[in-house]
């Protein structure tokens, strides 16, 4: 303990529902792994989200994002609910969350799906599924201008947007696949809807300029409806998926139901306290050291502790099955404590 | 046979890989089912996609139009392949499909999915699953202007599309979903991202706008990539579902394979003709007698015969499992026409 520790500043951003809870199991995950390892995490909480539009009136207050900048890391909780679902646009959490998007610039977002636990799909389909979404996260419809509401030359009213994609912004994306793809298996599969939208032939015709530079790499192309279709019908024939912000949020979300992996009900598990399961924030907190810090060896010691959490049964709520045994969140954190501390 | 028959004039546009072969299958059907209720058909043969534009150098002739607008009803194959997948806009077969909705002023789509035949979900995930996906067809950013490619205010390149919806497409899409909704359970599921886009928060005002005229029907709202997921992790939980037209295109594709929709594989069985599935076709038909032509009873004896074929064991390649008969398209197709005629 002489030695000078290795110390990062971590930005918690608890946000709203359940999402306090969730952060909290993380929080003294990455201390007691952070601690095995040598590394020390200053935390500094701040408000996001609906939280911070009851506190402040904004759903991203400068502070918060301040703290963000300064940094090592940022953990998000979660975003959003019933209470605000009727606010304008710039008074939703959800706009806190974009804006936190642009104003970090983090475009692309890793969505792992590979733990196969209580998915509804058939074992022999589920089993062995261990696929990567990576989505365009600052870019596409989510931030196209213009964007609002208005009338059309019959003087309709309209609501409209616009998805746009710079070349930059999609090169970008498609070299953190590529590279994605590389440490993986190597077959990278592109998801648009080219047949039909300019933006996705735009999409197409970068992805393929940048393939000329991963020559390693095996590059497919598929419709969004079909990919919606086969992820359910065989999800074991994809391993790096890339697509734009709002198909990469539709099938990121499919993904991780069809491996069942574990917690990752954003929108579901919402506000149902009893029922918050801390291991999707936890996972995450894996990814911040992993691919944000470089911490490989505490991140995969995070990663076995909960895959050894389920294997000795314990099961939040929301995937529960019979022969399990029920725990609530924070029961489930300490055991995922237990197995940090025991499996070195 | 004295009696003056009922007679209806039908386009038929096989369209591209599986096409002609699903639409041979489905003419017999309909000329069978016909005949013992009734029924005279005249069927007109049309180009249409890439068929179209290898023979004519467009996706959709203007003969093709002019005939399916003064036909009764129309009755498509299939459309696209890899042959095509590199030309230009204006020069893809999925452009004349697009024109043809257009046209045709079509712009309601309804998907069912009920027939629970080779899932990969769990049998008690699928089993029982009735849902029904009305797709607006005719809007949205499948059609929204400006549209293109250009350069931003930095001279970067650029591919863009514009979503947007007017109030009137969106009532009578709303409208036509509480029909349906009405008809069926009484329960529909508007889909959209109303917590990030204008359209779709528009979308929403409407959609419960319209709800007042409907007070029976029992309304609820959710986010797409809730839906997505929702699908996978309890789709008996939906009746009806309305959305847009890309939501609708990417959520129906899903919704057919957790059902294991027979034969509702238009991109990933295109151009295997070994593995042609005629019975989303034939399916297809009976919709075309029930909505389009008010012919119930003919409708209904081409779904009972579809179900008691499926129940006598027989499958195609696309949904085989063990213990059933394997055999191809046509085959299929003439134990349908075997069960059109016993069944009575
Ligand atoms: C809350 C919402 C704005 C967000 C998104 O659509 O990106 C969420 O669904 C997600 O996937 O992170
Ligand atoms: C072929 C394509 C243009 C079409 C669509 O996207 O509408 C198809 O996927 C469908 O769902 O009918």
């Amino acid at each position: 303990t002489t030695a000078a520790k290795k110390s990062y500043n971590i930005t918690l951003l608890p946000g709203d529902g359940i999402g306090p809870e969730v952060i909290s199991v993380a929080k003294n995950v990455l201390n007691l792994a952070g601690s095995i390892e040598g590394i020390e995490f200053k935390f500094n909480e701040k408000l996001m989200g609906g939280a911070a539009l009851d506190a402040t009136g904004v759903p991203l207050p400068k502070e918060t994002l301040t703290a963000a900048k300064q940094s090592d890391a940022v953990l998000l909780g979660a975003i959003g609910g019933y209470k605000w679902d009727k606010n304008e646009k710039h008074l939703k959490p959800e706009t806190g969350l974009l804006q936190l998007r642009e104003g970090l610039e983090v475009f692309a977002n890793l969505r792992p799906a590979s733990l196969v636990d209580a998915s509804t799909l058939k074992k022999e389909v589920a089993e062995g599924v261990d696929l990567m979404v990576v989505r365009e996260l600052t870019g596409g419809i989510y931030f196209g201008k213009p964007r609002g509401f208005g009338t059309n030359e019959n003087g309709e009213e309209i609501g409209f947007n616009t998805e746009v994609y710079a070349a930059y912004e999609i090169d970008r994306i498609a070299r953190i696949a590529f590279e994605t793809a590389r440490k993986r298996s190597g077959k990278l599969c592109s998801v648009d809807k080219a047949n039909v939208l300019e933006a996705s032939m735009f999409w197409r015709k970068r992805v393929i300029a940048i393939a000329e530079e991963y020559p390693d790499v095996e590059l497919s192309h598929m419709y969004v409806d079909n990919a919606a279709m086969q992820l359910v019908r065989n999800p074991k024939q994809f391993d790096t998926i890339v697509t734009n912000n709002i198909f990469g949020d539709i099938l990121s979300d499919e993904a991780s139901m069809i491996t069942g992996s574990i917690g990752m009900l954003p929108s579901a598990s919402l506000g149902a306290s009893d029922k918050a399961n801390p291991l999707a924030t936890i996972l995450s907190a894996a990814m911040l050291l992993k691919y944000g810090l470089g911490e490989v060896k505490a991140a995969e010691r995070i990663e076995l502790a909960v895959l050894d959490t389920l294997n000795r049964g314990f099961r939040t709520g929301d995937i529960y099955s019979a022969g399990n045994k029920l725990v609530g969140c924070k029961e489930i954190g300490e055991e995922v404590l237990k197995s940090v501390d025991t499996k070195t």
